[in-house]
């Protein structure tokens, strides 16, 4: 048949792809509604002021297993980021993973009724209302967001349970160093503590330098304001550390001279400031997403390898890819731009030739700090996997994923 | 008072955003919630699967005033984004400016059922189903999309009916030029027609050229599927050309040897195909989006100038602003990256001194085409303003606003 003919580019060369591909007439699409089907989910009106996603779109987030259940939130509420079927860089907001431990986990907040606060240690304490906050000078930058907690494990079936506590987006709001700078820092001053408006008053500690560095006070996600669920109407950014230093409903900003333990520090207590100022850092980290755990490969033949690559410590500079279990290594092209403390789409041709293999990624950053395997990755932290056979600690180790014969994905830990 | 004292920065210094600040003791935020008023809008379980943005952001698209009504769809929808909320360089896909002139706007299309063939002069007519598209490799680009109906009118009062018919989303999908080689483009073919799948089969004309260079077969927007308002399964980009040639539903493309009139070509039928080719690519534009029409300064003082700037011709690399209707111009600063055919936001701080003033953005484009102001326009099409004081033809020109001293915004055409 023509249409499976090796051609200049060759893609779809003795690839399924090319399997019933042919000349012919094409069938009208099927399943065309007249647009009177668009009132299912609502009247015009709405339609018109905020579209939806099709019903064909099924893509959802999902809690984690072990912890939570739809029905029965407690403490904690933790949804997971469907990776398997992004694309690009950002996620959508509708699909930011969540996570939280403060009690009450989404508070409704009125923004006309929201201050920040910033005290402390300045010259010049400061309360700021949201239409004050939106006057100031802005920066939008790109940056991803991490839960420690984001580990795999044998029991994870997919990169959604493995990774989905990782999410990127488009970030709009004023550097933490310009309301810093009106306040006036006093000399002494070494770290700010954040605090936001939840019932329980999550807090964080952030180290002076990094404040006055990139932190951002944002209001605007992905185009519009920030998500109830990611802190609306104001949330911190600390690009690059773990998730909870990046307080929602922020409120209030303290300027001290010292670390300040707090509530967030439950994960990682640790009394020497210096240990809990660079222990929280995201390590250089990646994940094929395509193809991983629970998806089917129709045959052999040409695939993209698609995934994520992120780091705490600043911008990704490669990603390899391996087919063979780590024995050798191709470099991924990097598909999106490779922006400092940002989700990096990284993609890779590659011909599968239908036998059983194990597909591996690693990264390395802009400070050249290469992803660790488990094995070195449980080393670094001087203690072996635990009985759940877990890296301890923060987890940036290589994911494997392994593919049978039959084009099934599993995990490499299972 | 303290807070109000110049200080390193002096973003506040005698400006109203100081006013109201100062030391004091913080309220607890109110209209906390518990959890379970987020059951308002759907169950826990929907909530977890798609997240929603709060209730007191209200920002939406509006239908075009002159054209559509929210309960009287004809032939035409048209919905226009709400550009005075606009953060950043991505608008939410939510709230995309949709422009339909195609019997029904909306198929429901099921893309499982849908399959995109390329036939007409090549080697090996090709059917792809969605499965084997997104087999191939994929490019991620973020892209501005434009109607050429996008212009000001003394009647419009708001930035979103004066410019709100362009938006800018992150898409992924397949270089139309992997597919054409794939089915080998024969020699003498010079265009392509590419056709939608809806009830009317709209379809466009697009030169071989530059279906060759940069045009995209999209499934993902902003990390997800396509949007059905914006073409879900598959949608053509053809970057920096205008809106209708961003084939939605594209269901087939045809290789050809001449420029072919389609039922898109009601605007601008040109029987010349140099003409038909290059009248269609959005000339560079700007406009400010704060303050813009509608909105109020609230008092004399720092303000942060925001807006957004494309270019059909490549990157932005320059954008002007001036705050005494043309008399002077300050460069403003990109905030965003200034990728090819894309939004790109800049801002520029302001001291407002609470007199009434004009104020006016330009930008030039990297081909150094600077954008005209509306008197040039006009002249370039060689055509004084029509009878509504338009532009004829496609309008890139200079927008402005006049900030009256009791802060309100107005269309300067006005």
């Amino acid at each position: 048949m023509d249409s499976k003919k090796p051609n200049r580019r060759g893609f779809l060369k003795g690839g399924a792809a090319a399997a019933g591909l042919a000349a012919g007439a094409l069938q009208p699409a099927k399943a065309q509604k007249p647009a009177s089907q668009w009132s299912e989910k609502g009247t015009n009106k709405e339609i018109i002021a905020y579209g939806e996603r099709s019903r064909f779109v099924t893509s959802v987030r999902a809690p984690v297993a072990e912890r939570d259940s739809p029905d029965a939130f407690g403490l904690m509420f933790h949804v997971l980021t469907p990776l398997q079927d992004s694309v690009g860089s950002i996620t959508p907001s509708s699909l930011h993973y969540v996570a939280t431990h403060r009690g009450s986990y989404v508070p409704e907040i009125d923004p006309k009724e929201h201050r920040l606060m910033i005290h402390g240690m300045v010259d010049r304490p400061l309360i700021f209302t949201m239409d004050e906050l939106k006057r100031l000078p802005y920066v939008t930058r790109v940056h991803f967001i991490e839960c420690i907690g984001n580990r795999s494990k044998p029991t994870h079936k997919t990169v959604q349970e493995t990774h989905g506590m990782t999410s990127c987006s488009e970030w709009t709001g004023v550097l933490l160093s310009v309301l810093l700078k009106e306040a006036g820092v006093q000399n002494g001053a070494s770290w700010i503590v954040a605090e936001g408006a939840e019932e329980i008053k999550g807090a964080s500690s952030v180290p002076l330098g990094k404040a006055m560095d990139d932190c951002l006070v944002c209001y605007g996600q992905n185009g519009e304001a920030v998500r109830p669920q990611q802190g609306f109407p104001l949330r911190l950014i600390v690009p690059g550390f773990e998730g909870i230093f990046q307080t929602k409903y922020l409120r209030r900003i303290k300027v001290v001279d010292r670390y300040y333990m707090t509530y967030n520090d439950y994960g990682h207590i640790n009394p020497d400031p210096k240990v809990s100022a660079l222990g929280n850092q995201i390590g250089p980290k990646s994940v094929i997403t395509f193809p991983s755990g629970g998806q089917k490969l129709s045959g052999a033949g040409f695939y993209e390898i698609s995934g994520l690559a992120w780091s705490g410590a600043g911008a990704i500079r490669k990603v390899e890819v391996s087919t063979d279990g780590g024995k050798s290594w191709k470099d991924a092209e990097l598909r999106t731009p490779a922006y400092p403390m940002a989700h990096t789409r990284f993609g890779l041709h590659w011909n599968w030739d239908g036998k059983a293999c194990e597909l591996l990624s690693r990264c390395t950053d802009e400070l050249g700090t290469l992803q660790p395997t488990r094995a070195e990755s449980a080393k670094y932290f001087d203690r072996p996997l635990d009985a759940n056979f877990r890296v301890p600690g923060a987890d940036n180790s290589v994911q494997s994923w392994k593919v049978s014969s039959d084009g099934s994905v599993h995990n490499g830990l299972a």
